[in-house]
């Protein structure tokens, strides 16, 4: 399971104001924080500073980088020239959040991905808009694919998101996204599905709740990656849980030994 | 989604001496408590009284229908005896915990069932032993099914049980059951799944954690019964939400009612 921390993200408030004030401390806290409990990946946004998110998202990447022994980056901008300024400083291999079948931003994105061994979350949407059902996520998942492997990108690097839906607004919303999550892993051996999950509880109450039970049900459906708060103590722990249930652990190892270190107790 | 509460069960100490000494308040409170936190079906065994099983079934029955204003029994024996005598004391419909492909246990309860509007949960397990892979529960299933439509029970009525073994033996045990609930789903069309899941985390800590996280992922694959304890509210919960998100809410009224009722709250 692939796990990548979100709190840094510009449109909270208190990474907006560290970004804005240039304070490294508390990025940097957020940063190791989440590496500590587990994310593979950091992400890092500044997507609300229109005209500097370039400069602030590779100042990110140097700051949380510092902080974390070049725990790898996931750079969250449809933007290639804040993608290419985060790259210029990036150490190791990072992860590119997101491509989409929308034409400015496959156009834009497609050549700073194309060759390289970046890892690159393909996002199910296009210019007729939010998919609905399996097939249409299938549909928009194969050409995002297939355009990402004739460019020579290796289908191992590439994480399919296809797209939550919050289930109250069609009670279908969260099946169908379930349903899309094991078509994808089934038709297309060697690619990885990942997603961001908070917008299924949308409009709910106790939202943290129906998330750790909404992702649960996904690695059940064969989702192997997670962009989620990693200091959610008993989302981790589901993750752990879920992984060893569906026989991705060993004799139980993870399992026994995140019990050990009381990440199974609340 | 169809709760068996499991509870009343002469393998628990506190039960069993309740049997022994006809402590009806006992049994009836803990028939009421079920009925009141969700169960639609009251699990009874008495099991361990060998020779006295088909009077104390009897008398189970007879106690939990009078508490709980004839809430359905799930009798839960092997022998066609028991059963026999607990229905004739049982109002309305009630299930059979459990038929399977073992010979003498088919040959003794068949004749009970057949031609009934009885429910009945359908046990994959055979002479050869315990299934493993979802393969030889599907097999199992098959002919489990067969023989009862054969016999005129109606598939809407039979609750197929793929049998949960646990993960702790064998890392595949938990996405094997998995994959055999989906299957079974998919396969016979209009028969239901279920289970009692505690089994899974057998030698594991934390086992409420594994069960719940367990009973989720199988909701996600199609199930749509299970064996457990309804005081678990974490577990209630947990199935709410699960049913919300696999489609089975419209509206998400389940889920909100359940919400303005305490019961995701924890």
């Amino acid at each position: 399971m692939l796990v990548v921390g979100e709190l840094i993200n510009a449109s909270r408030k208190a990474i907006a104001e560290a970004i804005s004030t240039k304070d490294a401390e508390t990025i940097q806290k957020v940063a190791s924080e989440q590496l500590e409990a587990g994310a593979n990946f950091i992400d890092v946004n500044a997507g609300v500073f229109v005209g500097k998110e370039a400069e602030y998202l590779q100042w990110l990447v140097k700051n949380v980088q510092e902080a974390t022994n070049d725990a790898p980056c996931c750079l969250d901008s449809p933007d290639p020239k804040a993608i290419q300024a985060a790259l210029s400083v990036h150490k190791g291999i990072a992860m590119i959040n997101s491509i989409s079948l929308e034409k400015i931003r496959y156009d834009a994105l497609l050549p700073v991905i194309a060759g390289t061994d970046l890892k690159v979350i393909a996002l199910c949407m296009s210019d007729e808009g939010m998919p609905e059902t399996t097939e249409q996520r299938l549909k928009i998942a194969d050409r995002l694919i297939n355009g990402l492997v004739q460019n020579n990108v290796q289908p191992d690097n590439i994480y399919v998101d296809p797209l939550v839906q919050p289930v109250g607004t069609n009670k279908d919303f969260g099946v169908e996204f379930l349903n899309a999550v094991e078509a994808i892993s089934k038709e297309f051996k060697g690619v990885h599905t990942m997603c961001g999950l908070s917008n299924i509880s949308y409009g709910l109450p106790n939202r943290k709740f129906i998330n750790q039970t909404f992702a649960i049900m996904a690695i059940a459906k064969g989702l192997d990656g997670l962009i989620i708060n990693p200091l959610d103590k008993r989302m981790m722990a589901s993750l752990i849980t879920a992984e060893t249930l569906v026989g991705r652990d060993n004799f139980c190892m993870n399992y026994l030994s995140a019990y050990r270190a009381q990440k199974i107790e609340f």
